[in-house]
């Protein structure tokens, strides 16, 4: 296999897309990122930027997410692996609901978050094919999986 | 057709579930409705209590968590309509999992939760067939989808 | 097979629907016949009467056409056979709507329609496995496809 | 994901696809579009040049729409985004039909009419994750979904 | 699992299905069997006779075979087991057009003819769980396969 | 959900499936519980005393294989849980191919073994939703995940 | 879409792929042909000159067919249309095998045969999207839906 | 096709894949050839390497045959062919499970094995396409089936 593809999904407010697609580069290894927008306020606004402003809060909110899912749903499906963050901070609750996505798709899910966090993603982390807390260990993980080797 | 079946998904300390089925039940409707294990600490101690007890937090989590994913899979792949209901306590994510998991499946999504829950539901919402605030709203619609009829 | 599913989609302002039912029935065939809701004015309002009314005449809509694919999809899905009927009046893009999903998802699609509309038609009936022009030949197909018997 | 693919279906006599493609050509978006037959003749008569004419106008028309269907499935199943376009003309039950065989599939449909056609395409709308009236709000769409960022 | 479908394709001039069905029955097994219409004449012109009669032999066939195509394939689809038989009288193209079109539905397929036909017959059988020369062999697969019961 | 179908496969000379069967009858459950034929005899031998015999015991035992599958398959794919067992004797890689088979599908998959091997089943396991010891572990996680109750 | 995958299935015995590839080529079509195997000998042959003799006619011939079935079910399931040929020799189950299996695969099917064999391939006929009469029709379809443009 | 994409699964220490790539090689075949990882104690260790020492055989199992399915699942689900090799050591149920996931996902099917484990492989022989005893044969059905040649 030339390529695989994986997406970042989850957590954009920390730079664990950045260690781990640098990690991954540094390494050499064949990998395709993708990741939504990350940019929280494009993300936010774009629905009705592009399309018109909404005066209803929903509509607004709905606009703009519905905008987002062209781009997460059409590279979720692309992906072999999908990998999606938790941090401490936001409900986060598209990032669970891309956990199941992905899950119910098939593709190898792998579940990025600290201990702290492991009784409420208890669900999420029992769907993944691996559980990390790190970006390195993702890294790790590419690695292994791509080229079979590991270091010790 | 003879029957709808009905996922219940998410919040399991109030009692929105009753209220839908009671309602649905007063209406005479044809739904087979079904949910999670809502014991709280069965649901959290199912794997362990069957399965052997574990030392790591992690893996006492884990195997209740996967314990529980054979009855909620199974009911939710059986489902016509999965609600998910997102309530103001804990972190939820596994009723967005179950969300995006009943989305990628294809299934007419409801989503119920308080109006100020938009915001980081936005994902969940827009991947919704219907938002609803309430119980009452949901026997509503299974109402007029199932039986045709529009109180006003 | 014990039953046939079929669902009538398509025009909602003629008998057509109870030509076919009454037809069946009269025949004794063992056919679950499903439709879209026939209320026009249930249909177009049924999102706002249940979850709240919009300002915006799209969203008005919005809200009401989604209520609608709840049960527009779910009784699509279950079918064996969909009836699309188009009319002399309205745009009926959702009954064009309804004959490209259910061709998507493979089911036996018969298009009834007057032989005027032929020309404009022609691509959804390029997909469909009978063509008709009146309820009755479409009463006519059921009982050959289930009973296996030729009136002549 | 190196490139996207668009498919470009509905109305045939005006430069909507133009304006479209020109404006991604613009901005060197990694997109391929796709498109019906736009030559209205061309595609009206296909079917019996190539495979001998028909006296009867409906076959004259089913040998042409399944031809047509050759290229227009093709595509739309390789297509990432079907972007479904109305005019103010003809029946276009070809694009609604479309746009119900792209939603069943899965594919992101971005739909584009005047707001005057918004009641009778409620439910196309509704199963779509944008609606443009105009080609620059497309262009826009795919700028921001590709490159995931958003000019104000 | 309560009852098996069963759909027996092929040659409608022998008494195959009658031995299958008659076996079956005196065996008790729980079978629900299924075929096309074996009524040659009704099968060939259903098509025309319900809908409206063709000048041209091609559109005659064509209509008669698309009403058919209803009943056989929607009841292929709900079989678990496809039986098709060859004679040796006919093209029965549409018998091994039945099998190529199980086979890739992934149904259980049983073929059923005489030795001298193995060598055509051989892409068939090669894609059958087996391979019978005899309504009453068939019979003794469905008995075996749903009982668990081997006569010797 | 009124039935729980639950298949039951591997080893054949232990009465595991027997207790499970009981304990599952004992507590009232709804399950309708399918298996392989369990008669080693028969399941060796049932191709050829059906269809004739074979010189080469390739053939022999391929052509009882492919009647077996017939049952195995049909049932497996109507599974909505699957149980593997693995037991002391034997190659069993048939238990391990239905495990495969089960977990493509998408099947609940519990498998059930000794601990001592734990090393050799590591990739079934991987795929499992649940690993138990006993046949009284799977009827205490039938019994939660049918009735949602914990004894403790 | 940069190129057309194309597959050729049916009659071995005269030049009908070789007019079809040629036409393609000399328009510049971007289009892969794909074929089984057209060596008669090598065909019939495979199974036991590379897997080992057989004894048995039904064996040899099995284990070829199964060698082939790898080429053209790979073939199949990678192409965007299938061609199937029949002409007025040998029973050429096999081709009706592979557009049955087309067919439910939901590729586009081309069928080509002279008008004699219009009743017995009336079934195979109404499965596809054109039914053609000669290699030079096929050579034209692919030009008119790849390039979109028809020469009158 | 230009490419063909073979999943070496199995067995991992005889030279049996290196004998089938350098034979693909040297013939020049267009395989893309993938494998799990081969380095046994690597395969072993993954999981706790990369991801945290276990206390548990069962998790260390565990987590390392999670991590080795990333690498096996994605592959086996890009692979046109599958081979699985058993060997005379060890319980090798890994590579039975491979070959049951295989045949699921419908891939074609190749199993590498000596004529002396006929009996305890005839399930997962008789999902297969070709039963092969030695690389060399592999190679050849390779070439076979890639170039439609072949050796006598």
């Amino acid at each position: 296999m030339s390529n695989w593809n994986v997406y970042l999904s989850g957590e954009i407010h920390t730079d664990w897309r950045d260690r781990i697609m640098e990690g991954a580069k540094a390494l050499g290894l064949p990998v395709t990122f993708s990741a939504p927008v990350t940019d929280h306020d494009a993300s936010d606004d774009c629905g009705t930027v592009i399309l018109g402003d909404e005066n209803s809060k929903f509509w607004y909110d709905h606009k703009g997410a519905k905008v987002n899912a062209i781009r997460t749903r059409t590279l979720m499906e692309k992906a072999d692996i999908v990998v999606v963050r938790f941090g401490d901070k936001y409900k986060q609750w598209n990032a669970a609901f891309d956990a199941g996505y992905a899950s119910a798709l098939g593709k190898s899910l792998i579940v990025l978050h600290d201990p702290s966090l492991t009784h409420p993603l208890k669900e999420v982390d029992a769907a993944a094919l691996a559980v990390a807390e790190t970006s390195e260990q993702v890294v790790d993980i590419l690695k292994y999986v791509i080229q079979g080797r590991l270091d010790r």
